[in-house]
């Protein structure tokens, strides 16, 4: 480095034996790097005195250094859950959040989308439950720096990051196929949504498996809500009650339903068999504990902010991509053989 | 109203027989009205066909119709659902919301109110859980337009908004006296903190009362997280156990020591009796249901933005004022006579 001039990230780079590449997304916190790696750099930058410039900086990520966060629900605690993973994951990358919950409602997720294009946050994490009429689509077409999460939302054109819906499904399906039901009812969210039909897929796809012709899956299909959890279970009463085993396709369903047979006095599983999806809630503490299929909820979190990150936008060319996380079952107590 | 002239909100008024201001305020959605009174304004605004001037009504509420809103930790169900709240009391009155989860990070949180001063919010709702060394009320306090709620910043002058913790304490502290208990364990949050403070306070006057110098509280002081449950849970089983009963100072406290409790085999409340504090979470379902202090959440959360709304900042001068709302008990099945 030429005596008496300003540092650059090219001296630093050269005396930490790094690229300069490395070195820029080092300082701009969207690299790990291995802890020796890591203090080379600090070393020559403390060495050198090397100020990072803060507006280049902030031109190399955008403009705000502020993310922002799309969700429905906040109260349901999958989401709450999913929002403290990226609000921890931007922290570690010293970016803020700004957080927006839409109640689940179109007009309000639309204000929200362009709220933010005014704010002038450097990138978009989307989350919606309900089907699109095709509004929202159009919308983060037009918008770019979008990542959805969790649903899908139809014809938009962005990176896609779900969890595996239908390995859920048949995960489920197998664990109940195994103990015995042939006949499941299904509680989950509207057909149109990916959730409610990767996972009803992979369940009918395990039952069938196990039983051929014998597997039989009803479906219920409502909102991802307490109150929904509340209502299916009393329908499923007044009903023929042919199905011995329910998948619930959300805590919150499962909370509701749990709630109803405890009050009427209908045994899990003893009358009947339940098995959950997301485990975010304390169903491992409920009488009986829950078995579950598992969502890695603060593994989304934290991929959909690095999917966010490493997106290189500025030669992005609108197109859908999906990735899938995987999930797992948590076998606890609420599944058994069918009642006699 | 003189022919061919636009209708004022003057017109509407005198054809609804009210008086300006609460057309005005019935208009920008910061007035609840019985419903008579209501349908005459809607009938005005339709006979007239009355248009608000939508600049006007943006100027009498701020720049931005959006409000900001901090949490500390938003997968923590108490906060998630406060939050939940004050989303859907916004939305009655067509006002966005800006959320932020801090981390609990004295750093983070700094960060948003100074983002949200420069993103020009409305008017901000703070909420904070750890101790302040005054760094938060010197920022509140030059910014001004700011509620405080749940827990306090000492030193902060702004309008206040808790629940009744000490009420909180003297309810659990009254159940258990009843019930023959003498020594509880409090574990709750830093003594710095009201929420601590007033509840232990609350409970051991309660025990006072009861039981005179036999009584005995003890205190375990750490974070309203799982974890901390857990740990207290532990320490508790490693002393000497006088205690006969836990009051346990959130519902995420309440988890972690159910789930200690569970895996060693420690009958709730047959060895030991336990009661909660919030009540959001399912603890209606666990084995045993528990026992616990409800918080009024969803009226916090409607009430602070009230208090933000209906303060007149222009002629707000900095002070403190606190408004406690009261908060219940909801007996379950986790409190008995102690162990013999």
């Amino acid at each position: 480095m030429a005596k008496g001039t300003t540092p650059s990230l090219k001296d630093v780079a050269a005396a930490a034996g790094v690229s300069v590449t490395t070195v820029s997304r080092f300082v701009n916190g969207s690299l790990d790097l291995p802890f020796q790696t890591k203090k080379r750099i600090e070393d020559a930058i403390k060495t050198l005195n090397y100020r990072p410039n803060p507006h280049a900086r902030r031109l190399s990520r955008g403009r705000s250094d502020t993310i922002g966060l799309v969700v429905p629900d906040i109260a349901n605690r999958f989401f709450a859950t999913l929002v403290a993973a990226v609000e921890q994951a931007a922290d570690e990358k010293k970016l803020a959040v700004s957080l927006h919950a839409t109640l689940n409602r179109p007009g309000r997720e639309i204000e929200y989308l362009q709220l933010i294009e005014r704010n002038h946050v450097d990138g978009l994490i989307f989350v919606t439950n309900h089907p699109d009429d095709g509004a929202l689509a159009a919308l983060i077409n037009g918008s770019g720096k979008v990542i959805i999460v969790d649903e899908d939302i139809p014809d938009s054109k962005a990176p896609k990051l779900f969890c595996d819906n239908e390995q859920g499904g048949y995960l489920a399906g197998q664990h109940l196929a195994e103990q015995g039901h042939r006949h499941v009812l299904f509680i989950g969210g509207d057909e149109r949504m990916i959730s409610a039909r990767r996972r009803y897929d992979g369940l009918l796809k395990a039952l069938r498996e196990q039983h051929g012709d014998e597997a039989r899956a009803d479906r219920y299909a409502g909102e991802y809500t307490i109150e929904y959890g509340r209502a299916a279970a009393l329908d499923y009463l007044s009903g023929d009650r042919k199905a011995t085993a329910i998948f619930a396709s959300s805590d919150e369903i499962a909370i509701g339903l749990v709630e109803v047979f405890r009050s009427r006095g209908i045994s899990i599983p003893g009358d009947i068999s339940v098995i959950g999806f997301d485990d975010v809630g304390p169903l491992h503490l409920f009488a009986p504990p829950l078995t579950a299929i598992r969502q890695p909820v603060r593994e989304i979190g934290r991929r959909s902010l690095e999917l966010l990150l490493e997106t290189n936008w500025h030669e992005w060319k609108p197109s859908a991509s999906e990735e899938l996380l995987p999930v797992e079952i948590v076998v606890r107590n609420s599944v058994a053989p069918p009642a006699k």
